[in-house]
């Protein structure tokens, strides 16, 4: 029987199938492929084809994590802010960064098989990162995401995530905010607490849990096998997640990957830190968290016209095959 | 330089550059391929393997269009509308259609190849197929969309859309409809007639026009080359339609098609007919159109983390050349 559910948060409406989901095999996808290269700009020993290192933090005597300037930036920093109108519509001038974080010093060793170490120093930096962008007042937000695999859009094989810095808030996040916000003022509570309270006591939907957060699949993803982590506290910005907490985010990040891994080998995947803008408006109302995207179906027409989404494999039922996988 | 735009219907962002724009040529894609097959269930000759045809209409001895039910449908007609929660979340049974609409005889005729008077009889199906559905007082929208090509998600290589009748309104017409009513309240006047007063007075991103419609690539695209189809005068329900416009949309949409396809042959794509919901509450404030989507990128994660595009070719550019291309 087709469910259609509503994704509390931005309003988004899904179907999906709650008794003849089909099964993982079924799915067809193009793996992500290792291509080696000598003359990767990111390998260690081709360290000065980068012209522009921002930050660098090392592990266990090798660097762990780099944050460079893109080389194809699209957005450039210390252009003059200018808004103006243009008849009806609005554009303003390109001020904000753009930054490649190359998280894996190996070629060969992608993001989800470096060590939870390793990865509690990528996690590190990208806080470290977001606390020193904070500074500039032309900064309204900061965008961190990976694409892994050529399908998922990465355009280049050894390990890494961006950073987009810009002067004005993101559409999805404008979205997120505003009813967070509507939420709070209508019940005085956080609705991703409320979120977090639901799925801890209905278990259903839970990957994973640890000390500080907890894996689920959404109950209205986009894509089947969809994974939110959130923080079980309540803290609306990414920059002021606790140090004490970055080794619990990196292992229950890895933890989602590697699953996702052993039930579709060489799978794609997108993943997105969702964070409040600079500035405590969203202080009680947001909270942040990472939303986590395997490639496995096409977005179409549908998708795009619509905003509607359908999962041929209920959450549910996702859930449980990532919890049995390991 | 870059510069940052902000579409005036659903506030997304996208970034695009005025000066260094890249060239058509740059662009790689995935050309969309016709397999031949036997055993094609549009095909004429295997009409038996359709068991349920809901419309025809016939051009010139054979038939034009046909529209079936989808054999794998997200939604199932005759379902009890029921809407429940679940703790803090909302879902209902899943009543709906989901039809194929074969709208090419031949199985080697893309629908950009079919002839205008063709497209026409496409076109005026799916105006009566809408006003049908409306009698449905479970349904709330009825969305008309097309892939054409594996990777803008089409699964069968015979020319062919789709409709899908929802009891609900998706997200992305819900956001449309906010603002333009929003825009309405404030100004008294259609945002969508207003961007046809723009760009006819302008010119710059007019790809063609008619007596009835305009394609523009518009301000603030989503992909590179992208194109709405606007009629020019308001009206904000594809099925309030007249008569008089079907062979001019037919025109119009088969300018553009072809026009994308010189510029980049085989290029995939996805179109989506924007219409208001059943019911006359946005009759003054919405304005139904078609927009084109060139699957000319891939969707990484930072578009799906923010709603925030990119786009290489600027809108002014893409227009000019669209323009010249014939």
């Amino acid at each position: 029987m087709p469910e259609i559910r509503k994704d509390p948060v931005i309003g988004r409406w899904i179907i999906t199938s709650t008794d003849d989901s089909i099964d993982p095999k079924e799915y067809s996808y193009d793996k992500a492929e290792i291509k080696s290269s000598e003359k990767c700009p990111f390998c260690g020993k081709n360290s000065d084809m980068i012209e522009n290192e921002i930050l660098r933090r090392n592990y266990d005597g090798k660097w762990a994590v780099r944050f460079v300037e893109n080389k194809f930036p699209a957005l450039i920093e210390n252009i003059k802010i200018d808004r103006y109108a243009d008849g009806i519509y609005d554009k303003m001038t390109g001020h904000g960064m753009h930054e490649v974080i190359i998280d894996s010093h190996d070629h060969n060793t992608p993001f989800h098989e470096i060590t939870p170490e390793e990865m509690e120093i990528v996690i590190a930096g990208m806080v470290e990162r977001h606390r020193m962008l904070k500074k500039d007042r032309d900064l309204r937000y900061v965008l961190f995401f990976k694409n892994y695999g050529a399908s998922a859009g990465a355009s280049l094989s050894h390990s890494h995530s961006q950073l987009i810095a810009t002067p004005v808030v993101p559409k999805i996040a404008v979205e997120e905010l505003t009813f967070s916000e509507k939420y709070y003022k209508y019940k005085e509570r956080c609705i991703f607490c409320d979120i977090v309270d639901q799925e801890t006591e209905e278990e259903i939907r839970i990957i994973k849990q640890n000390d500080s957060f907890l894996s689920i699949v959404p109950f209205a993803p986009r894509f089947p096998f969809e994974c939110w982590i959130l923080p079980k506290e309540h803290n609306f910005s990414f920059g002021d997640m606790k140090k004490k907490d970055f080794r619990s985010l990196a292992i229950i990040l890895k933890d989602y990957l590697k699953r996702l891994q052993i039930v579709f080998p060489g799978l794609p995947y997108n993943f997105v830190i969702h964070t409040a803008p600079f500035g405590n408006r969203y202080r009680d109302c947001y909270h942040w968290h990472i939303e986590l995207m395997p490639r496995l179906t096409k977005i179409a027409g549908f998708e795009w016209g619509s905003g509607f989404y359908i999962i041929q494999t209920s959450p549910e039922k996702a859930a449980k095959i990532l919890r049995e996988a390991l």
